[in-house]
């Protein structure tokens, strides 16, 4: 049975449940950045996955771009660049990183990921956010 | 008409040319390390890429998991898991890394993207990883 990673119910909130995958805003408002994890148990890398799995994976990786793009207008940053990125060095169940950079953000032009401390979101900005993303996954 | 970013030609040796991509060995013996270029003119975002050519982009990802995986071996280097980064901040010709990682390489856990300065292969490395990348590309 498919159980998301604790990691993940630990740093970031849920948007949405699309086909493949579970759809969350990353707690950290120094970027619009949304987190995506296939429900498929076991799964590691992408060639864990069917090769329609992987397609859809895809797709969705797409749809979450319009999502960050929506929580960058609510957090009044511009997003110059989609960032996206599968690691799992630290948290190996299979995830993608959908991250809106801008030209002078804080780790321009490296990787967001593993950079600094997070800023969680807070109120009303968090609410905005999260209804914002899941309006855009609406498509 | 599409003409692979300098950027890449400096950086980066050719192994093979996909459907979709040119396929390229980042020239960092740090890593086994491959990356895809889509030969399509003017793409910045996976979302610029038509349903079909991001179903292939992904599998080419896939495929240039086993290219990276068959580097590993020839540099005797251990692959514990793929990292797939999807940037685009310095060059934004769309293109896709493939990095395989290991627990306790140079930036482990943390991306590998614009960590520390790259060392070059050297030869016969070289050679040996080219013809072991574009045999695993074959399927």
């Amino acid at each position: 049975m498919f159980r998301l990673d604790a990691a993940f119910v630990r740093t970031s909130h849920p948007i949405a449940e699309l086909r493949l995958c579970a759809v969350r805003l990353q707690d950290d408002a120094r970027w619009p950045w949304l987190v995506l994890a296939p429900r498929l148990e076991g799964a590691r890398e992408i060639e864990d996955l069917a090769p329609d799995d992987r397609a859809r994976l895809m797709q969705e990786i797409v749809l979450a771009g319009a999502g960050v793009r929506a929580v960058g207008a609510v957090l009044g940053l511009a997003v110059d660049k989609l960032n996206v990125g599968l690691l799992g060095n630290v948290t190996p169940q299979l995830h993608a990183h959908v991250v809106g950079r801008r030209d002078g953000d804080p780790a321009w032009p490296g990787p967001a990921w593993g950079f600094g401390a997070p800023e969680p979101y807070r109120q009303p900005a968090l609410a905005r956010a999260l209804a914002a993303a899941a309006d855009a996954l609406r498509g």
